[in-house]
């Protein structure tokens, strides 16, 4: 695996039950793999012969993250490693100008969106006549590289404020693209693997909370999601992923509008944020199911343990806290002891994803109740502060 | 954790998702443990060179197995290092004549036994007394180290079968004792957890189906076993570990007679082979909660997730199947989705324990549907033969 960040942590774990050991290519042997895996290849994702050195009697390459380039990919495919997901694929998941134009063609719902990869002054002319033509109601999106809220910028009908991102960024080199700011309900996030000869396998769509451009929480099932529009949901990305020939995980990030329709958002070929909680709450992980798929093994059944799973994100504190996340964690496990945390062995930054909570609901208990425990407990492990937890009643804002 | 066996193997999944990684003393790099865990010192559990070096930096040191000497245990001790379970509890572990002694003097229910660890003459002449009195219904043991059927011998009415066992093992200078054979209708486990501070958790109480004298099967929760039954084996189980200052997990197996009796068989203080079925099946696994109880968080929640789990060893076949384990592993996944494969990276030797499945039943689901198919997937994974599985019409003879 590429990266050796908590998503080739959790990968090894699945592994280790496999009979395998993962290995990956991590920059440093502190990062949250290399710290857990004995086998790790120490060099740049950017670099052709650490990529090379690391698929060295490798059966497959897979991914952490989408920040390999793309003649790299190429490079190590046209050397004859086997990459999964192949970079016909990838490149939609790393491109956001790509994948649009590209889900457009396949008549996949998306956001109306315009293309400002071109010339300053054309490109800055038809930011123009987009942005009045949605009153100003759009997101400036860099094209490649962004995640967690970096490389979003919301404009609330703002022309001004527009024109001096997009002045910004491509004096910065970084490419853009606008889109409407889609009128949503909610994120839905439909995830699914597919293995090389084909095989799909869908979960149960989820609702995914952002807070501050990142994913907060995640609610297994979707609540109140009609049964055909989960379906809907599931049939385009398994679709999709056909389509692009994906092998291994792929996230469909959704919107759900006021009136029931759906907008893909967002794609990502690998292990997910919002599939988080089928480590505790699904028959197969994520993270073994993209194993098995990118490994060639039959996919596992992604049927969910239980009616109610909510995955919380810890978030290092904004301001350092009284006590240790060690003595933090103490408390949790006291006060909850049905928590399952994951921590990924990073050190505290403001706002920085250093681990997750999964509450799986027992039989009988609420969706409403196992969410106000899992938000009470990621926000005592991001902030030292009890708070009465997540009030069901509140609306929440976006 | 002393020893690089398959239970440190698992440990260290456990360690991951806690945000830590397990360091493992192993006798090679090729020990399942070894295979994928980044902190690995090679050396010798009977070695207290070894042994320190390990330990070095260290919060705990807890074990895998119960093969460190006593003297080497207080050794450490004596130099500060925080040992747990400590020795004065691991003892009993380690030696079943100790165990049997003090189990019977705290009044807890021990199958009838006779101590021949004295002058051979007069342990013969003990030997010879007490098989008369239980006209020979009974089974030889070997005081320490035996496991997995090794260093036990059953002795079916033979009084010259006992006295060759005896004579040749004495020459060897192995320390045997005798107990009289229950009548037991099957066997169960309690396994329980246990923290510095005395804090106890008790899983559900399960049966264990042996075959050739090595834990084969395990049914989570042990079917029609009556809630007082259950509770009792529980009690029994949380004030022993109390009693002796057991810290991290104890395993108590015993016997349950036609009558509803219990006897207590042996004990293991570390993660055990009847417990692994929680690493699926119950909120905490076995895994997490002994790392918890060692490292002095609070316990974890022991609900089991289902109302019926079972797990299967798998065994290196008796002889070279025509598919590898791999090939098999490819077919179990397409045949059997839900199939929760656990492979310790071990290669194959007949009857050697290389892995095992969980089927962890969904509601609605029976314990007679998912122990079938927990059998069947075990027996393709063993022989590479599919067998039409096992029939809950069947009696299963020991």
């Amino acid at each position: 695996m590429i990266g050796g960040g908590q998503l080739a942590r959790m990968t090894h774990q699945s592994a280790i039950a496999l009979g395998q050991c993962l290995r990956v290519l991590a920059a440093s042997p502190s990062e949250p793999a290399a710290q857990v895996s004995a086998d790790i290849v120490l060099g740049s994702h950017d670099d052709l012969d650490d990529l090379l050195a690391a698929a060295d009697g490798a059966v497959t390459v897979t991914f952490d993250h989408e920040g390999v380039p793309l003649e790299l990919l190429t490079a190590m495919e046209q050397r004859g490693v086997v990459v999964r997901p192949p970079s016909t694929a990838l490149q939609y998941a790393q491109d956001k100008l790509l994948m649009r134009h590209r889900l457009a063609e396949l008549g996949l719902p998306v956001p109306e969106f315009v293309d400002l990869s071109g010339d300053v002054a054309a490109a800055r002319e038809a930011l123009i006549a987009f942005g009045r033509e949605q009153d100003w109601q759009i997101v400036l999106k860099a094209v490649r590289g962004g995640y967690d809220g970096r490389g979003v910028w919301l404009i609330d009908g703002d022309e001004q404020q527009a024109l001096a991102v997009f002045d910004e960024q491509r004096r910065g080199d970084t490419v853009l693209m606008a889109e409407q700011k889609v009128p949503m309900a909610r994120e839905l996030s439909a995830l699914i693997a597919r293995s090389p000869h084909g095989q799909g396998a869908a979960w149960p769509v989820v609702e995914s909370i952002q807070r501050n451009g990142q994913c907060a929480v995640v609610l297994a099932p979707a609540p109140d999601l009609d049964e055909q529009t989960a379906q809907r949901a599931q049939q385009m990305a398994l679709r999709l992923a056909d389509e692009l020939g994906v092998v291994g995980n792929m996230a469909m990030e959704l919107f759900e509008t006021a009136d029931g329709g759906l907008m893909v958002n967002e794609l990502a070929m690998r292990p997910h944020n919002t599939g988080h909680w089928t480590m505790d709450g699904a028959v197969t992980s994520q993270f073994e199911q993209h194993l098995r798929a990118v490994l060639d093994y039959p996919l596992g059944d992604t049927t969910a343990r239980t009616g109610a799973a909510v995955m919380a994100n810890i978030l290092g504190a904004p301001q350092a806290p009284a006590m240790s996340m060690d003595e933090r964690l103490h408390h949790l496990m006291a006060r909850m002891p049905e928590a399952k945390v994951h921590l990924y062995g990073k050190s505290e930054r403001p706002d920085r994803k250093v681990g997750h909570i999964n509450i799986i609901g027992l039989p009988g208990q609420s969706m409403d109740h196992v969410r106000e425990r899992a938000e009470r407990a990621a926000h005592w492990m991001s902030h030292g502060v009890w708070t009465d937890g997540w009030d069901p009643h509140e609306k929440e804002t976006n």
